[in-house]
């Protein structure tokens, strides 16, 4: 005990006395590299815990489900695993049963409750993603006046010489991310920047302004007024549910579309505004979209659907006039992973367009409910915009 | 066995039909709000652990040292603590001994190797770096061409109204964060664009754009080229920091100033350039002004210095004609906390300028190595530059 006790006041004292502590870390022992992508598309992952009993990885999304680590006499737990498929993965480690992400990894997905850590694999020839020698876009966070009272916020990327251009005016994506996202996910998890920078190096997609919002408002106004966050977890035709949708559609169409036509230079008519999005930000498109057909001409959803009954109910706006429909959007996509949870409801909801005479483009690809296969279909669909 | 297969299975089909199951995140329990900041400025903070045997709360900064917590019947970990003094801290939570952020909270704290969560608690009269009802700044990512061939970024803040101006120019403030911190933290835990923001609001500062470089580029060199990252955690003057340092000052000077020149309507002489850093970002800041002289007009150091040893050997340039040098620099600024493990080598330094007649603006108040700290040494200096 007393050797013990003598032993942590030299850490500690040690660790105050580095001029390198920075604000506020734990103490640190030795420095662990992680996670490292070797030549051969193997990975390293280490966890430092010389206490631990049992640490695991998990990266379910490549294949690796507790796979167990092993300590060397650092206390450093590590596994190399793969070779993995080239793409940008979460992972985490499960530390005698507790999940924590990489505290040596800088990336962590953008997320109001999982909070992995990210990898990104390189392929031989560099992805759609991959961050290359070209011009590259802004991304700005700016503070908008929102719903309720409250500040929202807004990511927005501008094309490569959105600067240097005076007078220059610019089609939009309204990129909307999915339940628990929030709006750096498009960017930091999606690559949506680094792909249309090469995109538009290549000439294959019009240079745009994309603006990522925060699908969920209700999380902000409770945030800045004191009041109980809403549970995200509600069931999906429920009226929480539905009132969040409302109230985001709300903030889209009266705050942030106006905002950004006044701060930005961009083209103000439907025919060069587009809207798109994952997930529960897939619903918030579908809907702000067919609640406001004069608004946008390019509709894209990657992974979601609205329900036969919903359209019946609510949206024959939409069905009653096929040939009109298929007049006012240009574009009406819709994507899905075959094992995503959402296939089912997906193919039913495409079905029920094309039944109805409406022209759908579907697109349907491996994977699941995935941000690998999100890329996918913004790989599939940037190009398409605006043309 | 063969019952758990069967639970297993269940729960996996569970959490796959759940319509909100978003992307790649655990299973959720009951929803868990945390932390709740309570009118009485104590803070609630709570933590989903049905199989834990023992969570703590970890928030030294403002006195929770090992906080039990206990367990509700839902599996709910949570502790009520305070009142806290209004700021913003990092804390986290001890899982059967290991250190997690807090899952239900989006606010990390962006770090190499610390990844805590971050909580505000308001004062009643609106803080300093208080979200106020005033024109906003814009925050933008840029990637720009960086040293050894990688691809660094910087954040630049600029102030409110700087899209509707069209040719108005702005002086510059380069701020470089601390050992392990990113080119996010000055933002997302500092707060320089709100205090800013309200700063000018009231005319206490000059509209100026902010730069936020990532301290580190032989982190992004390691990344983006496959080698090692190095460790970070060296001697201070060891050959791995002052090659880091000098790396620094080289990416500064030809690469970041010149972006910025290029690419944001700025003022290009030395008295509207500014640079200031915290912990190693400050000490990158007094040599890359010392070094460079010619460039920048006003230098702030927040609780870093140089050793009177190094300042004898390397920046006699700076000792051997105070008249030039108190002329050269309109602003030299050194603040410290008191109870900072780097206070006794700043007042140090500090002495020894004053020894040899060098004007410094020395400010030291009660506190530690903290980003606390840190925005009462924001508070001080921004509305004095430029002026």
């Amino acid at each position: 005990m007393k050797l013990n006790s003598i032993f942590r006041l030299l850490v500690i004292t040690a660790v105050l006395a580095s001029p390198y502590f920075a604000s506020g870390q734990p103490p640190r022992g030795p420095y662990v590299i992680s996670p490292k992508v070797n030549a051969d598309k193997t990975v390293t992952f280490s966890y430092l815990a010389p206490n631990a009993t049992i640490v695991l990885l998990g990266g379910g999304q490549f294949g690796a489900v507790d796979v167990p680590m092993t300590k060397n006499a650092d206390g450093v737990w590590s596994v190399t695993f793969g070779p993995i498929k080239p793409d940008i993965y979460p992972y985490s480690f499960k530390v005698d049963g507790v999940t924590v992400n990489d505290p040596a990894n800088v990336y962590l997905f953008p997320n109001e409750r999982f909070k992995g850590s990210l990898v990104e694999i390189p392929s031989d020839v560099p992805a759609i993603y991959a961050l290359k020698n070209v011009p590259h876009g802004t991304l700005s966070y700016e503070l908008y006046p929102s719903v309720e009272g409250s500040t929202g916020t807004i990511v927005v990327y501008t094309p490569p010489g959105y600067t240097k251009e005076k007078s220059k005016k610019y089609p939009v994506y309204y990129l909307i991310s999915g339940t628990t996202d929030t709006e750096e996910t498009f960017w930091k998890v999606g690559k949506v920047n680094l792909m249309l920078d090469n995109m538009i190096a290549e000439g294959k997609a019009k240079p745009m302004i994309v603006v990522m919002p925060y699908g969920n408002p209700m999380a902000k106004i409770a945030e800045q007024t004191g009041k109980d966050k809403p549970a995200d977890v509600t069931s999906r035709d429920g009226e929480d549910a539905l009132k969040r949708m409302k109230l985001f559609e709300t903030d889209l169409i009266t705050n942030i579309i106006p905002y950004v036509e006044k701060n930005y230079r961009v083209i103000t008519n439907r025919d060069n505004r587009a809207i798109g999005g994952f997930s529960r930000g897939g619903g918030q498109t579908l809907r702000a979209a067919f609640n406001n057909v004069d608004k946008f001409a390019y509709v894209c959803s990657y992974a979601s659907y609205i329900s036969p009954a919903e359209m019946d109910k609510s949206f024959t706006n939409i069905t009653a006039n096929p040939a009109k429909t298929n007049k006012d959007f240009k574009l009406l996509w819709s994507g899905i992973g075959t094992e995503d949870f959402l296939y089912k409801g997906t193919t039913e909801w495409e079905a029920y367009l094309k039944d109805k005479k409406i022209n759908v483009k579907t697109y349907a690809i491996p994977g699941g409910h995935t941000w690998m296969n999100v890329k996918q279909y913004l790989n599939e669909t940037l190009p398409v915009l605006f043309k």
